[in-house]
């Protein structure tokens, strides 16, 4: 690797001497057969591969709302939708100051910055599962952690294990890198617990992963400790690492009692995502995190490392929202959480309560999150096919978008009472 | 699909009567065989073969700074790393106004809101590349902008053309999914041209795109128009779509001009990639876009629908800095651009002088961006075997922070005079 030296000609925009151009010509072998002799350019099969499953029920559905009504979309997990859900002045407050402060503008390291990995491990530390700043990756919204936890995990032609119902997104983007879905089924008679048996017969050599949502989205429900404990053995006895969707954690009803998977594991190495969106309420500003659960040393430091290269590609969140996150997490007053859990559980009361009236709609009281399912006894609701039907009479005479989820159909419900 | 009806007992954790566990029991087949009798969990090949080509080359060097003289860096695109180059007062403001309003919580569309994707295609729009909203995708970062755009047109096994001496991102999201990198020559004797004979005689069948760089990193160099038509010509051509990197569009030095490539074509269609990061001086913030030219219509609506849809994987850019996006762009004082870029350049003018007085340097004196090539040649360094080496013994003895990148060194300048 010897330099060779060649003198600088340049103008303003450097450009040079054309005599020069001739030096390398005949340098390079005459195209044999150029590339194409007509436009012809489509799309990856990625991109072909990336479809939101709800995207193609909603499509195929007749969506005429009532004129008469307003339209009130319940299908999107969005809790600023209404208006009635703002979220504490001192996250605001932590955020201006972050701007204001001028120092958050260049670029962090991929993962984020070390001070606010460590603000999200001093949150969710615990005696029970430990956390240090070198145990959390700062991502670009709890998707991007998703994203990199299932494609740091699995190969094209490996299968993950996800809810049904559950969060679409889990498909979307497995499908998008070539790994397969297996649903395993959530029990509506067992308050959306998992149907260990079910869960248990979809393990196989290709399996990477059990996604396990915690409080669940859409269903609302929130696992037992004794639950949580039956799932952990299944992962434990076919060595089969989770990824636990959390960003509900703590978002529970008062009354109820979130435990996260990672203090009942003692083997099961645990990737938790989760962020600010929801109980902090600010989905839009993008700042999820990977919480790296790992006892046993079972990751290793190779899924670690993998997960860091990963995160250079796109890099994660946005600077402003890392160097306030400290201060959101510091000074969130409790009442502000409390005030939430609250509001939820009296809407959803409240929607129990009414849909309980009506003949034919089994509601399901939730304990958390911000999702409420309803059973549909289509025998009830003569001239009506299924569920997917239902939704779009919904829609066509009260202007109310739901989700059909096969047998029920599922809305978020805090926007509902003002 | 009809539904069943159930009864539904819940306690506040969603734990009901034990009694109901043996309904599903045998239900499901036994399990043949257990996926597997002990942990062995490791990364995905997409995550083993996502890695930054500069990190591997830095990782394998001796960098051990003098204790006695405090680190300079000169090897990361962040102008805001000393200081010396903060962003705009309205461009704080604006983001501090889009907190306070607290309208912009929420998710935003996953290709970002519309009113943001209008400014910024009023910001490019131009009688000769018109651009509407439906043209522009909001992103987190020029990166996914440069990411979204490789993985929408590239499948694995194809390859994309890109620059060398050229931005590590490139080869590190094209390797990641599979999708091959072949090098095409920039010529430092010809200001960094591109070689035009040697990209042609890249091109084959599985060629999907031709990336460009301009200005470029990390040669500092901005092409002029007849350079930039005889780059479309090849692409039209083979009939090869363009992404053109234009992040370090607009940001030359005072005396020089920049096109940009969209205006000059008038049938290849380009993915113009671009962001807040350089030009405002807000790396951190993750704002990138993709502006869709295409007036022919080769890319028909197949190519942007892939677009939207990879957008979903993980959702754009923080919705605080899309809310700010407006007012950035359309309130940003023109003396803020040309401050940038008249210190850009005195700076990289007293970079040229000092480093013209070395022998065995030859500086190549740049037009835009913020980024300087020095050739070196070797024999004048006794005992040194190439640039990997030099660079390292700028490190030891000066701690002085390059990058090799074969028979030059690059560095960002801005920082160096304060």
């Amino acid at each position: 690797m010897t330099s060779k030296s060649y003198v600088v000609q340049m103008n303003a925009n450097g450009v040079i001497d054309s005599t020069v151009v001739s030096v390398n010509k005949g340098k390079y072998p005459a195209k044999v057969k150029s590339r194409r002799q007509r436009w012809d350019v489509r799309p990856s099969e990625m991109a072909n591969k990336t479809c939101n499953p709800i995207r193609d029920i909603v499509d195929g559905m007749k969506l005429t709302p009532n004129p008469e009504k307003a339209m009130i979309a319940l299908s999107i997990g969005d809790p600023t939708v209404f208006g009635n859900l703002p979220t504490d002045a001192c996250v605001l407050k932590a955020l201006k100051d972050a701007v204001e402060s001028a120092r958050y503008n260049g670029y962090a390291p991929s993962i984020g910055y070390q001070k606010s990995r460590e603000a999200v491990a001093n949150f969710y530390n615990s005696s029970l599962a430990p956390l240090e700043a070198k145990d959390v990756v700062l991502t670009s919204g709890c998707s991007q952690a998703i994203e990199l936890c299932i494609s740091v995990l699995s190969n094209p032609g490996d299968n993950i294990l996800i809810p049904c119902p559950g969060f679409s997104l889990y498909k979307t983007i497995a499908l998008s890198i070539g790994v397969q879905v297996k649903l395993y089924n959530l029990l509506p008679e067992r308050s959306w617990e998992v149907d260990l048996e079910h869960l248990e017969s979809l393990v196989d050599e290709q399996t990477t992963c059990l996604v396990l949502t915690n409080p669940s989205n859409p269903c609302g429900s929130v696992f037992s400790k004794e639950h949580l404990e039956g799932i952990l053995k299944v992962a434990s006895k076919h060595c089969l690492p989770i990824l636990a969707d959390e960003i509900y954690g703590d978002m529970v009803f008062p009354g109820c009692t979130y435990t996260s998977l990672a203090t009942l594991s003692s083997d099961v190495p645990i990737l938790s995502c989760g962020g600010l969106a929801k109980r902090w309420l600010v989905p839009g500003w993008r700042m999820g995190w990977i919480l790296i659960h790992d006892r046993r040393d079972v990751f290793g430091s190779e899924i670690r490392k993998g997960l860091v290269k990963l995160t250079q590609l796109i890099l994660g969140a946005c600077t402003l929202v890392q160097g306030a996150l400290e201060s959101i997490l510091q000074n969130t007053p409790q009442h502000f959480y409390d005030s939430t859990t609250s509001f939820l559980k009296a809407n959803a009361e409240i929607c129990f309560k009414e849909l309980s009236t009506v003949p034919g709609l089994t509601p399901i009281m939730p304990s958390g999150a911000m999702y409420f399912m309803v059973g549909i006894d289509i025998d009830h609701f003569p001239g009506m096919k299924n569920d997917v039907e239902f939704t779009e009479r919904l829609v066509t005479e009260q202007s109310v978008f739901c989700l059909p989820t096969s047998v029920n159909i599922a809305f978020l419900f805090p926007q509902l009472i003002h």
